[in-house]
């Protein structure tokens, strides 16, 4: 594929006007003023577009589309006990196929092209990346509440050894297993070092939860004496590569040990402020050296999966709370949604406009009132846009989404069988 | 027009499923399961689709839409002086003109079918307004720095009086003309009180900015020796119906003043945290018997015009910042930006789903994967909804919008307008 004269917006927020981009093979071919010889297959006028980086939604679970508007404006405790986790109790690999189709098809038309995702039915939810040809980093959600067990006791073991086996690095590198052990509070010191070897030994990626409440936080405290991050880093957690989702609660201490350990954080704003759990200092974490990524986090605690949204939650919320019109700048956001994400994902030849690299990108169009004038694109990106400016969405060089059709997934059907599902589990 | 079958949301969050929506001479004739006699022209089918009350936008600077993107992450007073004003400076009509289509072109996009403005050149925002087929209060900002004027020796005076005999009540009750003395630190009390018997003596309500940043508010007590709010109260400014916008830094009193003068609040979240103002106490406000509505400020601070968003901006930042999921829930911040925003303009047939109301409304279609499934419609327009879910936009029974295409505005005309007026604009 061959865009002529278009606006390129990188992920450190610089812009390259009136450049030409070629794609072959899945990869950028070709980024600058010329026009390259050979047959780049299919022409796009880039007159009035913006091509940026497909966004990465750092942290989410996409099968919980399914209880997307279920419970609102409850207090934790009654949401979790009362309505989530009895739905869940009830969910079937059918469900969690369906679900994550949903989520896929409404991630592709807010232009992301990849998402870490930690849930169960992975297998499905596998099949769904695979069938759709987004990417993603795919983690089996790993918990234990008894004492007696250690990790290859547990069903997600034996789970996640399949899933290793079956799909990482399937689909052509698109799909990628992580170790997901969900939280210091549902597992147990042993259980983490466990997983921590297992990961070591697949060379796996962790996906964890840290400190996304205080009430968890405190808890921690109590029973080990340790922060959950310390915890995380004394059972060896910290050896691999980790995305800490959350973290609203770290100490100036947990900082500093994120930070020397390379721990991405997966900053989630929309669900912490939603669920009330607090607002991650992500200025100071980034003054710290800690390399931030940003996610929605589930659909059940957003309640959508729109990572432009998110963006600009992310910058508009370090200002008013920050009081500093010049906290976390448009290009720091940018960064965090494109880049930093692709990297927490070990995705090293995503997340951005450069030759070589995987072709995964979003068309925005400019021509749309809110995207009126042109001032500065970035600032467009981050301040004005909705997904409604997303023309296409481009995944290894695949148009996956352009102008609501989405050329290798059946939406209507989606639809449909997410509503029989939806149907089916609140009659179970 | 004539819905079958639909969804109705109303003002307070409450659903009807499956009912029939009668429109004629731009107002709801029937609502309800039964099919009323008679001729009702258009048939929609209102399967997979939600009726909700038009969004009302209860404070703007339409024409900004110009100056978006135009300088963001900058502090306050380097944003204005640098940036903001010295544009400003060189508006003419043709620019206001422009902008204000572009701006409404957005709004009607996303929903939203009023809105308050205060601005210049206000005949060119009421010709657009008039134009387009949105409704519109519209208020000549008033400011004075010079202590030997008093208000009739100012242009805003002459403009004002000349947009009332022109504008107030015309395009068939569309466009209402306010009085809008800018704010107190723009303005000196006596100004305030000419302009408080100006408006009373011609029916006229006030948009006026209060307490947006601490700095303001701490000043004007240098000053005064008491808030802006008090200044307003005895300036004879809350003897008349009030729309103060931001109110971020309201002291207790100014509270019980606001609440016991029946001023309303337009809370515009996105652009206190855009601009690193503060984060006004809405809860706090609501409790103390306070009327809110919900806008969006200008484009230039926001950076869109989109209620929507502004909607689950303010539900979301209420519960992070109380700490409380149960902060703003959905059915209050939803009668914000409905009928508490139509009331705010004094427009009592508005902002809501009755028999009898002007046919003022939005379909979303639910049938997109970010409105899917469909436990709970308020749920999913609050926490989930985007432009890209709204279908159609009808003002007065007549659709202003409907799937990216603008019956009454040559939208493709607007866009390139607006880029000639910015590039003008710059070269000036």
């Amino acid at each position: 594929m061959f865009f002529e004269n278009i606006t390129v917006l990188r992920a450190d927020g610089s812009s390259l006007d009136n450049v030409n981009v070629a794609v072959k093979n899945g990869r950028f071919s070709y980024i600058g003023k010329e026009v390259p010889p050979g047959d780049w297959g299919e022409k796009y006028s880039g007159i009035d577009r913006i091509l940026m980086p497909g966004l990465i939604n750092a942290h989410t679970h996409v099968p919980m589309t399914l209880m997307r508007g279920y419970g609102d404006d409850m207090q934790l405790d009654r949401w979790l006990y009362v309505k989530i986790f009895p739905i869940e109790n009830k969910l079937t690999g059918e469900d969690v196929y369906w679900g994550s189709m949903l989520g896929i098809a409404e991630m592709l038309a807010s232009g992301t092209t990849s998402f870490s995702d930690m849930y169960y039915y992975c297998d499905r939810i596998a099949q769904a990346a695979t069938e759709s040809g987004i990417k993603a980093n795919i983690g089996r959600g790993i918990s234990c509440f008894d004492d007696s067990k250690c990790f290859i006791d547990l069903p997600a073991y034996g789970e996640l050894s399949d899933l290793v086996t079956k799909f990482h690095g399937g689909a052509d590198g698109r799909i990628l297993i992580d170790a997901a052990p969900h939280s210091e509070y549902t597992t147990k010191p042993d259980i983490l070092s466990d997983i921590a070897d297992f990961a070591a030994s697949h060379s796996l990626r962790i996906q964890v939860h840290i400190s996304e409440t205080n009430k968890e936080h405190l808890e921690c405290v109590g029973r080990h004496g340790k922060t959950p991050a310390l915890v995380m880093k004394n059972s060896g957690i910290f050896d691999l590569p980790v995305t800490a989702a959350h973290c609203v609660w770290l100490t100036d201490s947990d900082m500093q040990l994120l930070a020397d350990n390379n721990v991405y954080v997966a900053h989630c704003p929309q669900s912490n402020l939603k669920l009330a759990s607090g607002i991650a200092q992500i200025e100071k974490m980034t003054k710290q050296g800690i390399k931030v990524a940003l996610g929605t986090d589930s659909a059940a605690s957003n309640n959508n999966l729109d990572m432009l949204e998110e963006m600009r939650t992310a910058s508009l919320l370090a200002k008013g709370v920050s009081r500093n019109p010049c906290a976390l700048p448009a290009e720091e956001v940018l960064y965090m949604a494109t880049r930093a994400g692709a990297l927490s994902q070990g995705r090293y030849d995503c997340g951005d406009i450069e030759t070589g690299y995987c072709a995964d990108f979003v068309i925005l169009n400019t021509t749309h009132p809110s995207m009126t004038p042109s001032h500065n694109s970035l600032s467009n990106v981050m301040y004005a846009a909705g997904a409604a400016d997303v023309e296409m969405t481009v995944v290894n060089g695949r148009v996956l989404y352009c102008k609501g059709d989405y050329p290798y997934m059946d939406i209507e059907r989606i639809v449909y069988e997410t509503r029989q599902c939806v149907d089916s589990l609140l009659a179970r």
